[in-house]
Formats: C-alpha cells, sequence, structure tokens
C-alpha cells in the first residue's frame, strides 16, 4: 500500500466543516476511489473552541493558518475565503513548500491566479479549484480536461444562485426587486451585505476563472465589465415574457475578432434554451466548443454539499497523481487579449421607456433610433389610464451597442420621457 | 522536454479520422496542454486506399489491427467499433503490452468492461472511454472523478441521438414515427438498419457504463431492461403535451431499497425540468449526486467531432499522467448489485386505450384500474364521430408497475378494446 496522503484544512467554516466531515464519515469509500488512504492531517480556524458538526478533537490543530502550509501533509485545502490575508499568504507558503493545493477562493484567484498558477508549476505541484466556480457543477474540469478539442468559441452562464433565486421569486411572485431580495436574506439565500452577489462581482470573479481555463488568459477581474440586477424591474420581467424570453444575470466570455469580451450583466435568453429554465439557486454554463458544438451544465452552485462535492474531487485528484497546469495551459503561456471594446458589440436589444402619454412620443424615439440605424423587430404599448404613463418597450434588431445608448442618451433628454430608458441585451449565445 | 507520447490509432472513419485530424492539424496546441508532444505514430484501417480527409500518408501504416498492439506506442487508440473482433483483441492485446488504451466503443465495454478494466489495472496503464456514453458530453469524467462526494442516487438521461431527434421531429410536424424515421435516414440522422438506436439497445449500452461509473457494479447491458420507441404514436406525443409533458426516450439506473433499476424506456418528462427542451440529436444526462442535488450535463452525444472531441480528451488526460481505475474504483472491488424486481418499480404512469364509443366502456376500464388499486389523477376523453373509435388517455397517481400491467392485460381482453393499451411511465427524475 502507497502512503496516506495527508490533507490539512484551513477553514472550518460551511464548506471547511464539510470537507472535514466527509472525510471523516467517507474517507474509506473515497480512499478505495483515490487509491490511497485519505487522512486528514491538520486543521485550523479562527476559533478552536466554536461547537462545530464535525468532530475534529483528534485532528492535530494549529492556530496560525500560514502556519499551515508547514504542517506535515501533502496538500492544503483553503476554505478560509476573502481576497487578501491569510489566505493568499497560505496559498503561497504551501505552494513554497511543494504542498498541492485545492481552494475554493474566487476573490483570490480571479486576481493573483496567473502568479499562484505559475508558482505551483515552478514547485511542480498541482493548484486545483473546482470549487470557486459555480460550486458543485464540475464546470473547471471540463474546460480544463475536456473540451479542448475544438477549441472554445465563448461560454456564458448563470454563475450567482442568489441573483436567479431573486430574479425566479421576481417572476414567479410579481413582487419587486427589494422585497424579494429581503426575503432571500431571511431565507438565507443572500447574505447580510448582498453587494457582491446582486452587483455582480461574484459572477465576474468566476467569470475570470472560467476564461482564463477556456481562452488561456491570465484570469483578471479588471477586464470583466460588470453589472448588476438593482435596476431589474417586475415590468422587465414581465415584458421579456411576453416577448418570450427570460431575464437572467449571465456572465459572458466570448473571442471576437475584436478582442475579448467579458461581461457580467442581465440579459433576455429565449424560454425554451437551455438557461432559460435554470431556476432558484441553480447555476448553468453553456461552452460553445467549437465543431463540438454548445455543451451546457447544471447544478447547484453555491452551497455547503456542492461546494465540499467539488474540493473533496479536487482532494480525489491530486490524490490520484493528477497533475497538469492549473488554468489547463502552463501559466507562463497564459497570455491576456486585448479587450472588445463596446462599439464592437453588437446584439439585439429589449428597450423600455416610460413616457407621457402625449402626441408624438413614438414618433420621437423612433426616429432617434432610425437615426442611429436601430431597428425594431417588435413593439408593445401599453397604456393605463388616459394621462398616466406610458410603457413603450421594444425588441430590435441586431445592432451595436454604442448606437443604441447613444440614441438612448438622446432619447433620454426628451421631456417626454419620464425616466432613463431601460436597456437589456437579447443572448442567443 | 520529456519524451513524445505517442499514439497508435485502429480505425479511420468518422471518428478515427477526426482523430487522426485532429492530432495533425491541432497537435502543436494540445501538446502544450498535455505538456509534452502528442504523436501519431501508427494507423490501421481496413482500407489503406480510401481516400480520407486526413493526411495519413506519412504516418506509418499497420495491416492488422491486433497487430498495433505492438505499435512503438504509448497508446492505442481503438475505434474500430463492434462488439467483438478485431476490437477485443487488440485492446486486451494493447493492455498485456502495457499501453493504455482509449476507445468509443460502447457495446464492447457494456459487456467486457469489467474484465479489461482488470487488465489495465493488472497492467498498471489506464483505460478511458470518455465518448463511449454520451459522445462529446464529458459525463463519464464527470462520474468518475466529480460527483464521488455524496454518492450518486441515480442517473437518467437522454442517451441516443436518433430516438431523440425522431420523438422531437414526430412532436414539431405531427407526422408518425416510420415517415419520421425515413427522414431520419434520408439526412443521415439514423443508419440503414436502425435497429440499436429506435430498439433501445445503443442507450441500453450506455447506460450499462454509466451505471458502472456511479455505483460500483460491473458493466452488464443484460442487466438492463430494454425498451424502444416503435410503439410511440403521435397521439401520445399530444396528448402527453396535453397533460404538460414531453416524451423521451431515458436511461434511467437508479439504487433502491429492492436492488439496482436499469431500464431503457420511453417515458414522459415535465415540460420545464431540465430534460424535457433537449432537442433533436442532443443528448443529457442528470445525476442525482446525494446532497449535493442534481447536476445535468448537456451536449451532443454523436456524429464526428462530438465523439473525437471526448477521445481526445482521453488522450491528453493520459499524456498528463492520468491514471485510475476505468470506472473509477478499482475493477476487483466492481460488484454487482442484485436487479430491482419490477413489482419494486412504483411510478406515475400514462395509459392509452383506445376503445368503441360504447357505454359502459370508461366504467369497466376504471373498476379494473380500481381494483388493482391505481387510481387515476387526471383524465381526457376524445371522441371524434359518432361511432367511431375514441381515445381515453389518463395518468395515474404513482403505483406499482406490476398492479399497471395486471389491470391492462385484464382490460385489454375486453372487446370494448380496439388495440393494446399503451402504457408510458412518468419519470419525474
Amino acid at each position: 500500500m502507497i502512503e496516506p496522503f495527508r490533507i490539512a484544512l484551513a477553514g472550518l467554516g460551511h464548506v471547511g466543516g464539510g470537507v472535514a466531515q466527509i472525510l471523516l464519515t467517507r474517507g474509506a469509500e473515497l480512499s478505495r476511489r483515490a487509491g490511497r488512504e485519505l487522512q486528514l492531517a491538520a486543521v485550523c480556524a479562527r476559533d478552536r473552541h466554536k461547537p462545530r458538526r464535525a468532530d475534529v478533537s483528534s485532528i492535530p490543530w494549529i492556530d496560525d493558518a500560514v502556519a499551515l502550509a508547514n504542517a506535515d501533509a501533502d496538500l492544503v485545502v483553503e476554505v478560509i475565503g476573502g481576497e487578501g490575508e491569510p489566505a493568499l499568504s497560505l496559498i503561497r507558503a504551501a505552494l513554497e513548500n511543494r504542498k498541492a493545493v485545492v481552494t475554493a477562493n474566487k476573490a483570490l484567484l480571479a486576481t493573483h491566479g496567473a502568479q499562484l498558477a505559475m508558482l505551483a508549476e515552478e514547485r511542480g505541484v498541482p493548484l486545483r479549484f473546482e470549487a470557486a466556480a459555480a460550486g458543485g457543477i464540475p464546470i473547471v474540469k471540463g474546460l480544463r480536461q475536456s473540451l479542448i478539442t475544438y477549441g472554445i468559441d465563448g461560454i456564458h452562464g448563470i454563475l450567482n444562485g442568489t441573483c436567479n433565486y431573486i430574479l425566479t421569486q421576481m417572476e414567479a411572485t410579481g413582487r419587486a426587486f427589494a422585497e424579494v431580495l429581503a426575503e432571500a436574506q431571511a431565507r438565507g439565500y443572500a447574505e447580510a451585505d448582498p453587494e457582491m452577489d446582486v452587483g455582480g462581482m461574484d459572477s465576474a470573479h468566476k467569470l475570470a476563472l472560467l476564461s482564463a481555463l477556456a481562452f488561456g488568459v491570465p484570469p483578471d477581474v479588471r477586464a470583466v465589465r460588470v453589472e448588476g440586477i438593482r435596476h431589474i424591474s417586475r415590468a422587465d420581467i414581465a415584458f421579456a415574457k411576453e416577448f418570450n424570453y427570460r431575464i437572467k444575470l449571465l456572465g459572458i466570455a466570448r473571442q471576437t475578432p475584436h478582442g475579448l469580451d467579458q461581461r457580467v450583466q442581465p440579459a433576455l435568453v429565449r424560454l425554451g434554451t437551455p438557461l432559460a429554465d435554470v431556476g432558484f439557486v441553480f447555476n448553468a454554463v453553456v461552452a460553445n466548443a467549437g465543431a463540438a458544438g454548445p455543451f451546457t451544465f447544471e447544478g447547484r452552485g453555491a452551497g455547503e454539499e456542492p461546494t465540499t462535492s467539488a474540493v473533496i474531487s479536487d482532494i480525489v485528484d491530486i490524490a490520484r497523481g493528477e497533475r497538469g497546469p492549473a488554468f489547463g495551459w502552463p501559466a507562463k503561456e497564459l497570455r491576456a487579449i486585448p479587450p472588445a471594446p463596446p462599439d464592437a458589440h453588437v446584439s439585439a436589444y429589449y428597450l423600455r421607456f416610460d413616457v407621457r402619454d402625449l402626441p408624438g412620443v413614438l414618433a420621437e424615439i423612433s426616429t432617434y433610433l432610425a437615426r442611429e440605424d436601430v431597428s425594431i423587430e417588435s413593439m408593445i404599448q401599453r397604456g393605463r389610464n388616459p394621462g398616466e404613463p406610458v410603457a413603450i418597450v421594444m425588441v430590435t434588431h441586431e445592432c451595436s451597442e454604442t448606437a443604441v445608448s447613444r440614441a438612448l442618451t438622446a432619447i433620454g433628454i426628451s421631456d417626454k420621457i419620464l425616466a432613463p430608458p431601460c436597456m437589456i441585451p437579447i443572448e442567443n449565445g
């Protein structure tokens, strides 16, 4: 029998606790799969005396997270979280000490990933992060190992369960964003400070990692244009449905002739396409794998068990001897691709104008759109009572984002328009 | 630089030709991913002089497939196909010679898989078959490496693109099975002899492999109950839709308290659930991964490029040093689980009766169903003209398969019933 594979675990929160629990209760079965005994060799968390579901009292305890890198272990699991310290120093020190590293830390990798991958390769140890993008969905392995033959043209997906829950509930209940957010917080589907989720940054971190895997670029969250879902109204959700679409917060990364297009933004997806029926906290990613076609991966993207599942799968892979570069390409060959400029972005758009019910308002809107060569595919005008505000909603043909923005700026200053026009792209992916 | 990784390729049909083409044209990029040069070292096919898209004229040619096992190579790719010879002898000889093997041969593995996995492990070389189940969809790796943490309760999926194409077209066009099959043959979506596909055996081969990965059983196609789609009528498809369902040919494998339930059969899936919108030649698999929840994988399950993509991904994994058992568990630990008896199978059912339009017919049907404790959730009775046959269609509550079968046998002999009643289970995942 080969020597046991020793695991040092930093962080005993939901995910760390789940990992400890699984190693302690299902270790025998997983060891058979791994071909060697998986052994929890050391643990570390902020508070040693906090009651925990997993009984780690017999496992050597190390108080200082960074010191865990010196534990007698083959692999360090970092599930402390947080973009900075002590997670970053721990991962660095572990790699320096030639220990394999498994982390769920998307924020950290979306900034320091390329550098850490380089260090891992210099030291000849694997760095793995299946749990960092879309939780339990094996999209990291999918892009790293499976969909490599024809290259990837683009990926797009629902990467944040909180936003997807909110949008699904807004549609199901007809309630407004703020009300549904409050309910999501009460039910534990949204954080007390929801900004990372509803502002789109959490999706952006994940997208940066998926882009690196798909296109061989260094992960760089700063290269992602980010828009959240706070401005999505129930009216937009209802109108979208009339046009046969559903609004989802998407992460989109696509290789274009003008550069790499990386965006997080709400978009309309057509009913009947794979992402439209992905509801509640579920995540899903569509990868267009060249001639092999599109592949869709769907599952629970967050929560203790899906994340634990991803961390454990990385541990078993490494115990089995899996090597190879963190992002699928040698780290020193990762090359940034210039970002695609917004005026290169062509899409159909959903537009909503809240207008005064006055003669000539539609003529005014259509004139400004026509001036920018934005042509309209279909339109709904819905009046309420005479004299009250009216919604004019349109779906355009494909046109440049810049052209639509220019038209909307011009239209927005009209005194017939009651609120800034709303503009949401249609994603046909 | 490490030595090149030498690949011997048996079979130059659609898939073999695709693999050769990719190695010759995208070899440099894939070699960077693999960390060593991928080299096509030898090829073998039936006819050396047949014109081919991939120019293999500079590659050493071996006439005898089994002799390819002696080629100067690290890995043998078997894409000859066929359950028996020469594929089986080639794979055996290659493993005996301590060469890694990648195969797309589901029929062969669904019968000889456990024995070949044992041989591979004895010789210390990997045996991989991502292309053998659901083509380009990385479900083999998903079950082998990713969804292992909480165990798998069940898998179900659309595993045959030909059947899915036919069912999708029957719904879209309202045409009958035979007519749509003929069109599918003309368009190259169905074989001249379609029996393997429409009879369900192709799905059964794939299901046997997925079961092995999910449950640690030796793959055994004989343990799969198989039913095809020839008896599905346009009426069934239309009625299913009225009840908010779509008919799909599913492969289902599930661990039950009574044993392992492995079936290929048409089933009703509810609109809005992940499998319902999987149309045309696409495949999809749902894996219920215990506490981590359900995961769905969707993509093209057959055809040159998706299959090539899967074969290449296995080659790169092995070149990178991936090891570990073929079915995710050591082959000597694969243990058969007794099959669940049909009377243990509980499900809701769709039932269709073609009846004479006579008084008392509904009473007769309902009496026999009630006698077997089969209770009805909803019903449609659709008459045409007085005196003409009438369809009575029902959806039952959950009940035992045996009870429904017994009731249908009793009902079927009534002279008011014009044709054997139709019974299709409802699959709720």
